[in-house]
């Protein structure tokens, strides 16, 4: 993604929500990586302590973390995102000497209908940005937007179709508010877009997560294919249900999160491979996640599988959602090693 | 509960993986509870460490875990779950000095099709049993079910058919395997069944564990009203959509969990309360939880909540599986003080 980035002329700003891992942040440096978005402000003084100095938290200010996130703000350079002005007043008149100037990103709702401005709110972006104006440590940055509504398509047409439609959208903006040639930067990105688009029309910035991982979800979106999932959870097998060609695994919803996927007819939890000293195996055909309950996993499998599989077995699951078991599981196995649990 | 365990004449196990928290344990201790419930190895050496020594881990016995239940088995009577004669053996050959018996009991499907031998399964039982009987350090105990089948009950009168029909089964199986009079133990408890039965049919222990804290799946089930729910989520208000009445909350898929339940004709993911320092009121009308992200929660709300509502305040949400909930938040803030972090 940092190839493809660099290749298309757009600045690579990962976020780390799907691993929240110092370690697997090492990786992005490694490939010159040095600004991240992250969801919340303890996500971001995660990582400021490990070295990270520009920041995007891409989630609406939240005044009830105003002091946490100004005192971040002596030690990186933080943007944050807006929807409304007042808040945005509130927390610029908190500022003072000794913080860094903070980013102000305007939110921008381009269709996912879960929060932000929209083309038809000239008034209040104005006023944000006046807001912007008269507090000289907040900084207008630009827009901003996320276009989960790809997570709906299938396939490349429909995500290009719904990007395009973004990218206007932004670029509009851009036309309308930008009191430069070019100040105004335009903020997108979400993984499919970012895996599937040769093409970021004119935006400057891309912030994909799931990518670093991703998972069932992605697959049936079209955004890769299975094995490109880098993310499995090893679940060790507690019994057999042999009327029911079922294997009950110690993996549940407090391990997996309860993501669910609409998959050959049926409603499932992940899908089901073999381990070994190495990884594991594609998936294994007609092997799914039937269910979960608290910490218990029903996997139905074939005939075949069900004969060979014992009690004390592991059976990996690719999971639906990456970042909820990434979350749920706090620490990974990477090479043998369990690595520091993250944040 | 602890009462009415009394007055109905049964041993009171609560299942303490809705609360995994020493604490809330604390208040069950003064109620007279000794022997506990929980749903992992690791949650039984957690409590163990608070004094509690007689202890069910109610999921089916997980060989990779064999050590460290063996080592918890000199610290505490423990009691497992064996679905099938083999891992009991490999099990039962661990055992040596120094360990006190470990209880087994036979896991019984009653219907709900999870996991669990059922009454046809007489030579599993009877190959269990005489697992047990080779082994000095294995006792049998009993038969255990978990009626999960009424959580898609709706009604006293239907959770009353599901489990008259899991109590026959139970009996039916200990008048077969009883070798004395009355030596074999019935275990049932679900948290809808122990909240609506006035008469447990000839059972000998109940282990509920959701109604500590109740949540809105179980309202919507019939177990309790909306005020017995006793956990609620502080969420920030972060931003406002007037075009759709919606409020959005810091408080997503990671604080709450992704169960979601049917309720008035809408798939929600929990209702929406106002909060006082005192605690937190009844569900607003027409206002729920409408959709989760990673770590947004976007509620809908009447015009007039909607109008009041700033960001910064903060709203309340019951969860649909408070289970859950508890598991990602994992602290609680019981009478103003945030109390430790449970395990």
């Amino acid at each position: 993604m940092a190839v493809k980035a660099r290749r298309l002329g757009v600045k690579f700003r990962p976020h780390f929500k799907t691993h929240q891992s110092k370690l697997i942040g090492h990786w992005f440096r490694e490939e010159g990586t040095k600004s991240i978005t992250v969801s919340s402000v303890s996500m971001a003084r995660y990582f400021i302590g490990d070295g990270w100095e520009d920041i995007t938290i891409a989630f609406p200010l939240n005044l009830r973390e105003s002091d946490e996130a100004l005192e971040l703000s002596t030690r990186a350079d933080l943007n944050v995102l807006i929807t409304m002005a007042e808040p945005l007043e509130s927390f610029g008149q908190l500022m003072k000497g000794g913080h860094r100037p903070v980013g102000i990103f305007i939110k921008i709702d381009t269709g996912y209908n879960r929060t932000g401005l929209t083309l038809a709110d000239n008034e209040k972006i104005e006023s944000i940005i006046n807001t912007c104006r008269k507090h000289s440590m907040l900084t207008f940055k630009g827009f901003l937007t996320h276009t989960g509504h790809t997570y709906n398509a299938r396939g490349r047409e429909e995500i290009d179709m719904i990007s395009r439609e973004a990218f206007l959208q932004l670029r509009s903006l851009k036309d309308k508010f930008d009191s430069g040639p070019g100040d105004l930067l335009l903020s997108v990105g979400d993984t499919p877009a970012c895996s599937l688009l040769e093409d970021f029309g004119g935006m400057d910035e891309i912030r994909p997560g799931n990518f670093v991982f991703y998972d069932v979800m992605q697959t049936m979106i079209g955004s890769c294919g299975t094995s490109r999932i880098a993310v499995c959870l090893a679940c060790p097998v507690v019994s057999k249900e042999p009327s029911r060609n079922e294997i009950v695994v110690y993996g549940g919803a407090v391990h997996l999160s309860k993501e669910s996927v609409f998959h050959k007819g049926k409603t499932i939890f992940g899908l089901v491979c073999s381990l070994s000293d190495g990884g594991w195996s594609e998936p294994l055909d007609d092997c799914y996640v039937n269910a979960l309950s608290q910490e218990h996993g029903v996997i139905k499998v074939s005939k075949e599988v069900f004969n060979i599989i014992k009690p004390g077995d592991l059976l990996g699951i690719l999971p639906v959602h990456s970042c909820l078991t990434a979350q749920c599981m706090g620490n990974y196995l990477i090479d043998g090693n369990i690595v520091e649990p993250h944040m």
